[in-house]
């Protein structure tokens, strides 16, 4: 399975999100970028076979990461909400699993703002359980584009575990910064706030149950990722989101198209 | 060991980093503040039973990494020149290390530009072999400076397997976009480039034995954090970087300084 093989017409949802790149996706999207891109193709993830995935209730693992979050911050509360819900239903591999180990992962890496952690917490689920890259790579790429454009945090906690919050903002990018920062001056609260906390706790908690959906469809034979895996990269000419004016303004740079190289 | 505990005077450097924002970072550096940041205080990581660390030569685990880059991509090839050395010296723990596992933080989280992938790849080895995760906060935290503010990649390798380049570049940023783009900007090469793929791998290289350098030291009982853990977030009110301008311009939003639900 490469989904990079796959040139079927972009869906409406990919041109309402890119605007007016369409064209030069389309003139990048040539053999040889196919080529280059496939030269480093999915390998049988070896974690599969240690760590086992059975079917689990959305709203659990929400709920337990939830609550998991104001010990343990972002990344670990997302494996924290899954492993705890495997070991209950008795899957095998999460019994004493790191969980805490991947905890530098939060606030964006130690706190510099990058990349959320919840993501990277559930991709580290995703990709033990998986049993190929390609899909670990299709779902971690459809969960940037849920976190990216969906009004969030939307789950509710049985119980308000911190404070109660009033507002849902819709990031537009998966950086830490850049999403607690929109939702901070909607709600009108500071990073070091319960509230910012309630935030980005139930945002952890979308983040598992979005996971969680795509892991049950998965074991039944039914995940279809919605997006195309490296889209961005192949729209945009490198590494990137899909909000270039909050950064560039009205003039991003264009896509360097000077592949050449790609033949040496 | 909770680094934030310790508010000694900051160093010339994080002077020079941080620029004008010393006053608002010391204003913000109250007991309130540092108590809301104990809440989440360290855990003991129960991977640390499962992984044994021995000392490396930070020069072969930099060029298995290297020669990995190219079927694995960053994250998984920082794990890979990890892993393998590891497997060489007979540490418990690495044989069947489900290496490929963590391939979807390759670009930013699956070619999404966010955090280089390179410093996931070296935290999950960090994460696994340390004990309590106030040291994986400060050695990741420490490496995100070393990325941000060193000229990458500087790491020569034993045989060039891609392509020759000629520049290095400072990120300012631990963000794979800004930094793969200033460097592609400097060489003059595209994405989807051998020239890129070889600096990519050399700066998987590069951090690949900055963290071995750091757990060597642990292992030694002499690892000292370089930089304040959590020092972004205090200094600019939010989880951040420190190259506001690069996006915010001249007029960067002040620190959000109301903390009052604190004490809710």
């Amino acid at each position: 399975m490469n989904p990079l093989d796959d040139k079927k017409e972009m869906s409406r949802r990919d041109m309402l999100v890119n605007g007016g790149k369409i064209a030069a996706a389309t003139a990048i999207a040539t053999m040889g970028v196919l080529q280059a891109v496939k030269k480093s193709d999915a390998y049988e993830n070896s974690g599969a076979a240690s760590y086992k995935y059975v079917k689990l209730n959305p709203q659990d693992v929400a709920q337990s990461t939830y609550e998991n979050y104001f010990k343990r911050w972002c990344t670990s509360s997302v494996i924290a909400g899954f492993a705890e819900n495997l070991q209950k239903k008795g899957a095998a591999g999460w019994n004493n699993f790191p969980i805490d180990a991947y905890r530098w992962a939060h606030g964006g890496f130690a706190g510099w703002g990058a990349l959320c952690g919840t993501m990277p917490g559930a991709g580290i689920i995703i990709g033990l359980v998986t049993k190929d890259t390609d899909v670990a790579e299709a779902m971690t790429n459809d969960l940037a584009f849920y976190y990216s454009y969906t009004e969030l945090p939307n789950f509710t906690p049985a119980q308000v575990l911190k404070a109660p919050i009033k507002h849902m903002t819709i990031a537009g990018t998966p950086v830490c910064h850049i999403s607690v920062g929109k939702w901070m001056r909607a709600e009108g609260a500071a990073f070091l706030s319960n509230e910012r906390q309630e935030r980005c706790a139930r945002l952890a908690a979308n983040v598992a149950a979005e996971a969680t959906t795509m892991l049950n469809a998965y074991m039944d034979g039914a995940y279809k990722p919605k997006n195309k895996p490296l889209y961005n990269v192949l729209a945009n000419g490198i590494t990137s989101q899909n909000n270039c004016s909050d950064c560039h303004g009205q003039n991003p740079p264009a896509p360097m198209q000077t592949y050449d190289s790609l033949d040496k």
